[in-house]
């Protein structure tokens, strides 16, 4: 059903956000008879199929709340680390958020809606170990998938460095810092790194971060899920 | 199968930790072979019972993360609003989690995570609008289900006055208010309580509150998730 460069866009936020989009492709709207008024005006009306419940139900994933729409539309264009580089260049207090070894598409998702939600300048993801764009990551980014530029690159490190050579400051989070983010630099353009919950940062990637900082837990609690701790940051670099 | 006093929990993190917690009553638990490793010297031996993995995904939920385990046991006691306010009298920088209407299981276990992880009290629900202690709730929760304890009560209004009463000052998240999480009081004793997304608090709870608050979120994005929201107010009254 899903060619590489198609993904089915479901939820009703998630749908309209990329009929919104104008840089997004639409192939054709798959919606119940009730919720054809939503795409009335868009210029759509060509590509809308009215389908019912169970027709929807097989198109989607198993269980996925869909809100009795689907769309099938053309995944976005990505940024490479230099195209990335251009875009910040002139913007003095430019934010990225880079994920390092984060696999779960919902996190994903709702790390674009934080990122999105605190005026991030874009996400960067390691292209072999992230997610592609799905429909569940799109449903848990609640429509802000449209509006957060990502940019996947072939190795994390190396595109670290690639960002540090344009003026930016590179920050790692790792439970064992004695920094905290309320201590973070918060002037100039500044790139924050996220491992994966349990695994971290690879020592690769630790080692390009020019500060290392840990959010002040419980110790008996093991750690925060990674969109947990990446709201905290992103909304500590808006401060 | 599940009582309305027994929980069925999955997932190796949410597994130990209940196994680990003496006042949880363990009734059974069932897991692969290669777990079995995982239960020895818990003196929980006549409760292990080995099965297959079919037979154990017979017994849980469509896509349940299970990791090889599942245990039946009893729900944990709640507290009462006369209780909440007797276990916190004598902490003078007590701090409670109050959520109105949100029905997510998976976002209630990820607010646990988040409260555990930052010292709350307790959380406090209004027993009708919340869901119940579930395995979903607690495999979001990763383990920390165990440290927080639970409020329930029937009107989240009067249970909020009560809290006054002992000397709480209670503060409300609102997409319309002025004053910034940086800025709420950071001592004494302390309720925030949330809305669920979208709908936010009902009128009566939101008269309760002494002060509401707003996330400084882009205004082209309608709101956070409600989990991260919860993230970053709970780590500002942490501070």
């Amino acid at each position: 059903m899903q060619n590489t460069n198609q993904v089915l866009i479901y939820g009703k936020h998630a749908a309209e956000a990329a009929l919104d989009n104008p840089r997004r492709k639409i192939f054709r709207i798959f919606c119940l008879r009730e919720n054809a008024a939503l795409f009335a005006g868009k210029g759509v009306d060509g590509k809308i199929c009215v389908v019912d419940k169970k027709e929807l139900e097989k198109m989607l994933p198993r269980e996925a709340v869909h809100q009795g729409v689907a769309v099938t539309a053309e995944t976005l264009p990505t940024l490479t680390a230099e195209e990335l580089c251009a875009v910040t260049r002139q913007r003095e207090n430019a934010r990225v958020l880079a994920l390092d070894q984060v696999t779960d598409p919902q996190n994903v998702g709702a790390i674009i809606r934080s990122a999105a939600a605190f005026g991030a300048d874009a996400l960067m993801v390691q292209d072999k170990n992230a997610p592609q764009e799905s429909g569940a990551m799109l449903k848990a980014a609640a429509g802000t998938f449209e509006l957060l530029p990502i940019c996947r690159v072939p190795n994390l490190s190396r595109a670290l460095e690639k960002l540090k050579k344009e003026g930016f400051w590179v920050i790692g989070t790792d439970g064992h810092a004695r920094t905290e983010p309320a201590d973070m630099p918060k002037k100039g353009k500044l790139a924050v790194v996220m491992g994966s919950e349990g695994k971290g940062l690879r020592r690769l990637v630790e080692e390009t971060c020019d500060l290392t900082v840990r959010l002040p837990i419980n110790p008996k609690v093991e750690s925060l899920n990674v969109s947990a701790a990446a709201a905290i940051v992103l909304y500590e670099l808006k401060k």
